[in-house]
């Protein structure tokens, strides 16, 4: 996996923040010339894909600052520190959503901007749902959770209003689902 | 959309890069209080699906400095200042494959990772393919490209060789396609 390998001459922290870090990275080429990298550093995330017993996905809104506008997603969060990605995926299924679950499976897992950050999504889908009382989200969290039908959920797609990539994913998986 | 808006109180310039630029912003919340958001800023992507006759997809494999390995993607690369996504993806496909199309599909667009950049990436099928005799890559680009066919393709999700949103959302695509 070292195909066309860019070995780093010298590299320089630009920003370390409370999410993502940013390097510049001088490498050294396959042909032995030299190129600059800019490079995120993120933590990594996990997203949840819920459908209830109503055969209704669970969505949270939300607004994204770096869009200036509010998205509908599956719900997701960043992981924390040495969390482990399934509990995280509990964790924030119930914080935003207020549902828990009885199993969680593995669906996929991907980088979301290989080009120039290393954040890692992983996929669940959530099994055996169960509405509990109250939501619990960070301070910080301002959300409002939906339950949407497969064709409300193509519409909101339609709207760009579902408009990022696991979400996107998500809808699509569902699809799949349906036609097993 | 403005739902939830988190009003810019204050913004500080990080970083302005070749390709990425990165802002800290103070914002105002729902709520009253004030938070800080770290914010990347992307020109955005866009990215191929191309089926040949054969029925195999045509994938690259690239280093990615950020992930400090190599991935195996579907063609893609970032838009130019100004460029149509469609002329870009054209481009694009040719530089990468050494394959020209007769027309080309959109089939999605999203953002790659909403909680902290507003890269968005244009997903596009290429139809009616045929291979041109030459390469035409960028100085600073070593990538080379594979045929592979929809079960070489799992087996390659499988190994995490292709293990990024965009492909992982194109082999997902396929499968649908196999199914009508």
């Amino acid at each position: 996996m070292k195909k066309f390998e860019e070995k780093t001459l010298n590299r320089k922290t630009i920003f370390e923040g409370r999410i993502i870090n940013l390097y510049l990275d001088e490498v050294s080429l396959p042909n032995g010339k030299t190129s600059m990298r800019e490079i995120i550093k993120h933590p990594g995330a996990v997203a949840v894909i819920a459908i209830t017993e109503e055969d209704k996905i669970l969505l949270v809104e939300q607004y994204r600052k770096a869009l200036e506008r509010s998205l509908v997603e599956i719900p997701a969060g960043k992981l924390e520190k040495g969390e482990d990605p399934r509990e995280s995926a509990k964790r924030e299924l119930k914080e935003e959503t207020g549902y828990t679950c009885e199993s969680l499976e593995q669906v996929t897992s991907f980088y979301t901007s290989p080009g120039f950050a290393n954040e890692l999504v992983h996929i669940y889908h959530a099994k055996g749902l169960k509405k509990e009382k109250e939501l619990h989200l960070d301070e910080d969290e301002f959300v409002s959770v939906m339950e949407v039908t497969y064709e409300e959920a193509l519409n909101l797609i339609k709207e760009q209003k579902i408009y990022d990539a696991k979400t996107i994913y998500a809808i699509q998986y569902w699809q799949l689902l349906k036609q097993q």
